[in-house]
């Protein structure tokens, strides 16, 4: 059993890798839902839904959110009748949402509409909401404190960041079988996310990160930061705003407490000596996943450390 | 000051044509919610939207229900998730719910979501739901109790009824401004809908009925039934289902306690001396709103008797 730790994109992608590798009831996925947002009256989960999107092989990959060849009629629609609609939900990926509110709104947990949405796509793995109770990061900037949504897409994430902040977390729960997922896993996986505002909602829920530190699984992290910058996001520049080093290395230093493995690209081949010496095991290989053979292939090389050999 | 009681498509059409003989801020229209329904989560209110569409000029005026060239992506999408898609919302129409759904959501009441739809849609003249509260129209048939909406669109209403319920109605109120509008108008119309179902509902509203027996303004009403059958839908084979005559002679007598005025067809001439002798004036003109001519032709016709000159 395999247990991975995602945030949007890159997570869904190096999934994608894996599930080339181990089998879909063989791999649970621990989800960011610090972004998820209201929008149209619906509820939104933008982290889990690219992830589905991914693995049932309907995402828009080039455009990196939403299904591909997905039309806007009902976003054009509501920006007739007077909404803003930069938040860009196409008609099927708002079907989805329509889905999980319906869900909700019936009483059913976050998690039970994540199983009946995956279910709903075909997919074979388990996707669990890193909590069932609401946690919403939060950007301090200048101009004030921004829902993320607005801070990353309507801004783009240009606004200089002060703080990040996680608005729930201290008194949200881990969604039933995280903690089990994490402390009963042969191999966990942190995927390439944002560790600030991707994988740094999920730690935030009280039980996770010290479940990440007691299980018996090893862990491992591919660093989504290749050469001092990104493939894709802000993740870079937040890190220096936040006054951290923008560098594989530093990816390292904020799992230190549970980390046993950081998987980092040849570009970052120099760091290796640095962070060997912080007691971390490191491994050198290709990260950036162009096609779906690299994908595969950095997938194996995060897991043969750990112990399970796909 | 002219007000009208709307059911669906026949009010739709007649109301086009009264809105090219009076001024959008001189009609309100008082509109049957009891086949409001919630489907994929969303408040739908079918006669509503079916009237504001037609006077927004963008109705599907040959299928007689949603919007125009609408495509149907959404659903599709919900069919792909396991939904039952039966009742067929566009994607542009589902907008219009989502649009409602959310202001109810946060509290506004359907007479101000529906004041806002309107808007949005550029109408000026005030659209009411009969009652803010819960009125659903039920079937008893046979097979059971239906939805209206079961009954009317999945079961095509095919199904023999025993008896027409308005659930909620006793508790109901008129919506702000109905009783204003009957009480204050100048002339009031009852648009050609199914007396039963399309009326009924409204009449159920405690005080409307009252108000319409007391009002100073005439009151007209446009048979539905012309030389026994219906230009749409199944008001003759509900009213026989009813143990009625399906007749403009039974419209009026349904009517009665507030009618003065019974707009019949030319094919239903014969029938006006025993009308007449049941103390109602009669009209007998064209009643088949074939096109727009025809349609104002039609609401010159029913309002001249009510001594508003338009």
């Amino acid at each position: 059993m395999i247990t991975a730790l995602a945030g949007g994109v890159g997570a869904a992608r190096f999934l994608q890798g894996l599930l080339q590798v181990v089998r879909g009831e063989d791999l649970t996925i621990v989800s960011n839902t610090g972004d998820d947002c209201e929008f149209y009256g619906l509820h939104v989960s933008p982290d889990v839904d690219i992830v589905l999107y991914h693995l049932a092989g309907v995402a828009d990959e080039e455009r990196g959110w939403g299904i591909r060849g997905d039309t806007f009629h009902v976003l054009d629609a509501l920006a007739a009748l007077g909404y803003e609609t930069w938040f860009r939900l196409g008609d099927r990926d708002l079907a989805t949402c329509l889905h999980r509110t319906r869900l909700l709104r019936e009483g059913r947990t976050l998690s039970e509409a994540t199983a009946e949405i995956a279910r709903g796509l075909g997919l074979e793995c388990t996707v669990l909401p890193m909590s069932d109770d609401p946690v919403r990061t939060k950007i301090v900037t200048g101009e004030g404190v921004l829902d993320f949504q607005d801070y990353f897409v309507k801004r783009a994430a240009a606004v200089p960041i002060q703080d990040i902040t996680f608005d729930g977390a201290k008194r949200a729960r881990p969604a039933p079988g995280v903690l089990e997922a994490i402390r009963d896993a042969d191999a966990v996986v942190v995927a390439p996310s944002n560790p600030l505002v991707s994988v740094g909602p999920i730690l935030a829920v009280p039980g996770i990160r010290e479940a990440l530190s007691e299980t018996a699984a090893r862990v491992a992290a591919v660093s989504p930061i290749v050469g001092g910058g990104v493939i894709k996001g802000p993740a870079d520049r937040m890190l220096r705003e936040m006054g951290h080093e923008a560098s594989a290395a530093q990816v390292g230093r904020l799992y230190r407490d549970f980390l046993d493995v950081l998987i980092i690209d040849q570009a970052d081949a120099d760091l290796r000596p640095d962070i060997e010496a912080s007691g971390l095991e490191v491994v050198v290989t290709d990260t950036i996943m162009r096609d779906m053979e690299k994908k595969a292939a950095l997938a194996r090389a995060a897991l043969s450390p750990l112990g399970v050999a796909p």
